[in-house]
């Protein structure tokens, strides 16, 4: 398989997804292009998206979901996801962000207390310093919301088997009930009366939470009896890979840098990341670098070369052994660290806007 | 065994409960005598009582929560529990009243309207017909209630394991989930800071009541790292039986008699209610009559025979054989017919405030 610099193609395991409904993104990829990582082909896929397609094009209301674990820190792979949400909300979506701070608490045990801080100084204050805009924005913790909110989920109850939870989950506990119930009303509820009424929704997310969009699409199906809701759809993204390949995750900060890192602790990890190169210098100049397997090209791939020109010349680059790894890292850090500086000035200025959107509906008792 | 005419001390299948940790209310019964149903051994056990008992002898706060499953008529089984709650409220209670709209959702399928409806124009209105003060009462749907109160209810999902479910509900559904953690905030949340803050509670309920009451005494065993709560206390009655022997049900209009209904229906329901009267008029004569089989004796018993000495009176002239069932039955009558008069001017009044106070505590949104 030849590798694309320009896109993934490439969807390895996720291809089985497909099988169980979800399908490909690649009919919406020339028309919304615009988005680095649909012309990339990191969205890859999505269920029914077609309506969400026709509000854009029509110029009708759609509303854009998404929830945030507020647990750890906000680091690369999060500022991907910001960045689809603020492109759907530049899109026309009204944006709709849930801290899924409940869930947070019953499956990893992080204080409501601590959820709520992180939730606002790491992930909506990053959010509003990438470009979200905060005014057309609604936010809410999933432990201090609004009736309705807490009526949807539980009178979903009756609209989901305790089989079908096993099969998504596997042991259940209460925790785990709850958390999924929580999920399906954090979604839904956009489309209740007392909030937009029956609109296209999209959720963008990463390819491991289509279980929760197939539940969460059934279980709307089933509210008909009560109340008219388009199915959600979703779009599929993958994840980017950790600076030491594999995953990248917040529970290993070799793995990834944070939005809030200090600028040259950051360089320091990305000079000591894993690259695609050869064993030696002579080797690299040889046979050229291997950037498909290297975590300092997934930065530029992901966020830092948005325009594919430059990106294909650095993959070429590369490829031809005119680069060193040593030179390429440099160029990566120095990235790395204009990035973050001037982003953390944003964040200064962000602050005070996460907070008060935090507190705006936020339930009074 | 001889039969008291006063009180009930068989306690018969109740007694089983002893094991699990119940105890018998006989040592608080000479302090309460002044309700009927405490002085009678209607009131028969309790969990965690020597806490409320103090509160209420050194005039100290204590909070009485009762739930109400708006389904059906409210009928002369529900009148017992509204006396004693309205009786706590005396004795100083600060009162909170949970319509469990959920869970006759959940369990039954009435609708969230038409339980609100059932909600507070058959219980609320009665309540406050009987005696109940409304400015001195909380009242909320759990479809329609504050975040903290919500809040309660999903963290409780970590503090029960799926096996405790599983012993008290048997076969699990997501619905009995949601309805049981309902339950919990019901009765706990009124100690959360938001509210009264640490406090004893008493639950007065039905004996089948206990195994949800020993569920809640453990999650607020548990919860004791966030909050500090009582372990919340109950008392535990019998129930009154039907018209017909039996269960008094409000799935069988034949086995009860609505507060709400008309007198001369009454009537004729106690004329063709079950007696403890003998096969044949001369029989009875020699025999007497057995009131502790008669469901229009328990109508005296339970309601509208305060006086004890009348109450033996009563019961020895049925014993003598001395009255005849149908002159006992119209004597009954008559008394039914007087009190639904009475009692359905008096709710005539109470339906305004009923209505202000469901929807005092409602959510805004």
């Amino acid at each position: 398989m030849e590798f694309d610099p320009w896109q993934i193609t490439d969807i390895g395991d996720y291809e089985a997804l497909f099988k169980f409904g979800m399908e490909p993104f690649e009919k919406y990829k020339a028309r919304y292009s615009d988005l680095r990582y649909i012309r990339r082909g990191i969205v890859f896929g999505h269920r029914g998206f077609d309506k969400v397609d026709a509000a854009i094009q029509n110029h009708k209301p759609f509303v854009m979901m998404t929830g945030l674990m507020p647990s750890g820190s906000f680091h690369f792979g999060h500022k991907m996801v910001a960045d689809e949400i603020i492109w759907f909300q530049k899109k026309g979506a009204r944006t709709y962000i849930a801290a899924a701070d409940i869930e947070s608490y019953l499956m990893r045990g992080v204080a409501l207390k601590d959820a709520k801080k992180i939730a606002v100084e790491e992930y909506l204050t990053n959010y509003i310093a990438l470009g979200l805009d905060p005014k057309r924005t609604t936010f809410w913790y999933q432990s201090d919301y609004v009736a309705p909110y807490y009526r949807l989920a539980d009178i979903s109850a009756k609209e989901v088997t305790f089989n079908e939870l096993k099969a998504i989950y596997g042991d259940i506990t209460t925790s785990k009930i709850i958390s999924a119930l929580k999920q399906v009303a954090d979604i839904l509820h956009p489309q209740l009366p007392e909030f937009n009424g029956t609109m296209p929704t999209v959720v963008p997310v990463g390819a491991d939470q289509d279980p929760h969009i197939r539940l969460t699409r059934d279980v709307a199906a089933r509210l008909n009896h009560t109340y008219k809701m388009e199915l959600p759809a979703a779009t599929f993204h993958r994840f980017m890979e950790g600076l030491q390949g594999g995953k990248m995750s917040s529970s290993d900060p070799k793995s990834y840098i944070a939005l809030s890192e200090d600028p040259k602790a950051a360089r320091k990890k990305i000079m000591a990341a894993m690259t695609g190169g050869r064993a030696t210098l002579e080797e690299q100049k040889k046979l050229g670098g291997v950037p498909e397997n290297c975590a300092v090209y997934k930065f530029y791939f992901y966020h830092f070369v948005d325009d594919d020109n430059e990106l294909k010349k650095m993959f070429n680059e590369c490829k031809s052994g005119a680069i060193t790894c040593g030179d390429c890292k440099k160029r990566c850090a120095d990235m790395m660290e204009t990035f973050l500086a001037e982003h953390q000035k944003k964040r200064a200025k962000a602050k005070e806007e996460a907070k008060e959107l935090a507190e705006k509906f936020m339930s009074k008792k």
